[in-house]
């Protein structure tokens, strides 16, 4: 099968890292392709700046389900856009953020987000409530770090997500952490192995590793998002900038 | 005060009468001015109309605070891009579904939404579980006419919207009505005259008299969102097909 | 307009500031006239309190209507029998908790009470179920002070709402604040003066402003409570140890 | 033990009535003694009714307390001041609403109340909501009948109680049926009887046995409401019309 | 009347004082008899203790109601099998959990748990979402003591619960207690007596003594659980290592 | 991988079907091994069956862990011993209705289930609300069938399920279908294509598939249940009427 990774910036630094990271998630059998945005933010860190990154995330996603990808994998913890792409294509599209969610309610009592900014707490707080499964999030816990900064000082960063970890587990009663950015995931398992040293033996999922097998798994059963949930989109006009598939 | 009221798409056929129809809720001392996008989709039907249609709002309600304007009204009851729009600008940024649900919550025991197409339903569910007052929604009723055909049978519209909204009180207990659209706003006094002459009593909201109500408060009041829920987006690299406020 | 002010105990050594606060925050073309109570509490602090206050407030609602008032302010933060006399009238009758919580879900993403003493946490949380907003809540913070010594010390009352603000917004996440009695409410550009130079952008509301505009909002939209949510009571039987409006 | 059972209204009919089912419901060891008001409504059919009478249902259970009973009944499917009058006594006050909730969330899945009139359902539906069970509750179903008729025509009450019965059982999914009105109590038998025949068995709970058998279990424990929820009313001056324990 | 209490385990050295504690909550007029489990754990304390003494619960539960007694009491703060039970047998069968949970929304604002292991927290919260009173809970608070270690240090038991209770009544906001294990339920008088002494008058409630009269209080009223909710079993081949009342 | 399906009944005659259709499902690197159990119920349809099969259950998935499987699927759409089993083993243990209810959450707005017998309402009510997914779940339809019924005469089944979902999505608003028997997912082909012939496209799950490729995802990235939400039981004394894993 062929997945398309949607990289939902303009930042192409990663890229290069986030397909070899998901090609590691993949099956053999799986074909990865990771695309970046041509228009929209550097980083999606807002909802101004998911709202400027959602038209081409629905761009790129028409065009990968027109060149025969199986599923579209938007790569970011904050899953821009995944409702209205959805009514743009018919291969299913899947979200790090949503699939993380749900597989932290099957595998334990109750999950902390842990994330970068104040902010985001907000952010996650609306976005459990609309997935349904508000009941089950024990905490959002930040580290006060940029999304453009994580690179420069990974240890620190590291460090911060430890010492938020703990506090989830011990005074949120976490049983299960979810990274609040995609580029957090590459931490995962430091991050995992100091929690079972210190004896709170939490399940740190890896958000991408999550959407990867969700995407595999979906595409095995060939099923997708339910069409009265998502009607396709009825053809109507248009104006935009440049010429997409939107556009008239 | 000055008010803008940005029509959320393309269509320009209805931007005089939303610009009458807002003067005549609005203070004599108030100026209302009515933007239509220069690009997005001709109507906000469905999320990936939303989507499209964001960008661009976020863009007029820069520019009018730029020009001075004290409010914002997105007038379309989808509230597109309400929260991120919040983000970008510090004067108030008002919806009029949000502005009407909370009016319906404290005028009745429960409400319900008249809306237009079937799918709008898992919309506005989904809307009032995000605004935190899902228990007070007593149905979505729809009534099966898309946004483009209200006008061309006006009639049969009011006799769907009056069936629809004795259903809603009958059967699903529903105390106050907002319509689902603001293009039905206009009917609400004939569908009130309507509901009251059958003897049931609720009450039917005009969702843009009563957003402008709104907005008027907030600059009387001084008051706008929390910069700790919308804190202001911070610079960073973003590409735009063409150049606008957020393009660098 | 003419809006009447119940002043819901026998207190009245406030009633002259009330006017004058409540005449300040209304329009020009707005009369405010502030009643205060035959018979009742001196103030109300508890359920006690509260059911002892509510049948002249319903007395002196009654009468406001008669007289040709356009809508009823109940000016104190426990909305005391604010769905009885709603039965009991066909103006509007408005009360400063429910129109203050409604606007801080609009402003912002989750909201804290800063209230007097221990007794209302439990008084609050009851309400915000009742209004079915309980999710937006943050927290209710109290400093320990009783209704009627808030005059006798203000300094040390703004101290303790200020402490209270600041434990509000850092440890419980509120972003949006209501005092927990409107006495306090004189204190609120104080209190939003010092949280906007600690860096903590709350929003800070001023209960009083906040209901004087909804009671002028509904009067302009000549809108009132729902007959279905609030039937008009039929007439009965009643012996009152007085003549009133509502004895036989 | 000695219990009061205050019959919040000012009319006397029903009161032997009342004193006689009570005290076929309590152990033989244990004295009844109903009281009516001396002013106050009719019936309490409404938040106004409710309202009138809470200030005299509270003299009442402070006199009961200082004559030495053990436990207060408020004999209305309204439970009409009961939190109010808790803070005024540290005798157990009981309600035969909350005490039937509860103990039908105990036996059953669901449950229903079949009540008189239309209105009623929203007056349910809060008081559950905030009685915290509100996800227990199927349905309100109203039989169209005012308090003061119902004796006019018994016959006609039970079969609408039973046609309300059976569609709550059929349609809404109620394991367990709770009058509306403690009048309806005597017809709980036939009702119970009559389901049962046709192959329905949900319990049918006779809401004046269950707070019987809740205020006498309490007196067993030596257990009242806490302290911390109702903290006994502090002195101060109340103005009242007629000489009573809380006026000053 | 005949009450059948069940020890839900096969540690049979507790058994005379459970027999003690009941008898003493029991009226003169009723009958207690404990019984254990042939087969079983030797404690409750995790589901899987819980899925092993099920069965052997449900036989003696059958057994009691073909010996004639009126009502089964499951002794263990993990209701274990009670609603599985319900489906074995007609008299009603009551845990102290359920019961407890119950009578402390009636008694008080909010309620905590004050229980043995950390484990405990996350089975008190699913349980009590399962009642359906979540809302009410204020916090499960832990004192990390094994059942089978209570009886060896009672003193550091006692002092542990009484620094749990302050914190759940001061920090949690607890305004009702409920014991997380039934050996615990000898010390509340105890820690009733500490908290009174040092302010805090939270109402702790022993849950024996509460189950005990729910049962009795169902027997006098001659109600049962709903049998659309406990539908009897069918009879349906079931093999069994032994022979008991389920095999065939 | 190696996986065992747990037929969690003593009824053999469905084991090689079960078997074969487990396989369909699986990778062809996948190994599956279907066990039946040694004693409990013939099916499993009530609590009391959920009950008696529970210990059998835990003992076959004892054995499969020790036998080096590497995830064990409980074939039944009751997911019967799922928290407890997952205490007394380390491998990923996964059940149909969880795994189907989340994936329904994840593709549409609301679901419903589609299932045998009216008793199952309630039980799927109290999974959802334990599963903390409550508000996704459209409704619980059943068509009157007892499981062992169903081979007998799956045509009149078959219409009963396409009726059940027609209405499901029709009147309940269902986005999402699932199975309420895993004898029903054999038919889940035949009902999605008469679905969408009438133009009802919702997506009827095969709860099956999706266990078994949630089995294969949680091997793939070495996940299990969190170790602080189903701690590993402790050693204690258990007697039991045969030699098993758990007895001493």
């Amino acid at each position: 099968m062929k997945i398309c990774v949607i990289n939902p910036v303009i930042t192409r630094s990663w890229e290069q890292d986030t397909q070899e990271e998901y090609s590691k998630f993949a099956r053999p059998t799986t074909q990865v392709r990771t695309v970046s945005l041509d228009w929209g933010p550097a980083s999606v860190e807002s909802r101004r700046d998911e709202a400027i990154a959602v038209p081409d995330i629905m761009h790129k996603a028409m065009q990968a389900e027109r060149e025969g990808f199986d599923a579209v994998i938007i790569d970011c913890m904050a899953d821009p856009g995944l409702l209205a792409v959805r009514e743009a294509v018919r291969i299913p599209v899947v979200g790090p953020v949503e699939a993380s969610m749900h597989l932290a309610v099957i595998l334990g009592h109750r999950f902390s987000m842990i994330s970068l900014m104040e902010a985001d707490r907000a952010f996650f707080e609306d976005l459990v409530v609309l997935y349904g499964i508000d009941r089950k999030l024990a905490s959002v816990r930040c580290i006060g770090v940029p999304v453009l900064d994580i690179h420069t000082n990974l240890d620190a960063v590291a460090k911060g997500m430890m010492e938020a970890s703990e506090k989830a587990v011990r005074e949120d009663g976490a049983h299960v952490l979810i990274p609040g950015c995609n580029l957090l995931a590459c931490l995962v398992p430091r991050i995992q192995a100091s929690l079972d040293e210190r004896g709170l033996p939490a399940v740190f999922l890896n958000s991408r590793e999550v959407v990867m097998k969700l995407a595999e798994s979906l595409v095995d059963m060939r099923l997708s998002h339910s069409l009265l949930s998502y009607p396709p989109s009825e053809a109507k006009e248009i104006t935009w900038p440049v010429k997409t598939a939107f556009s008239t």
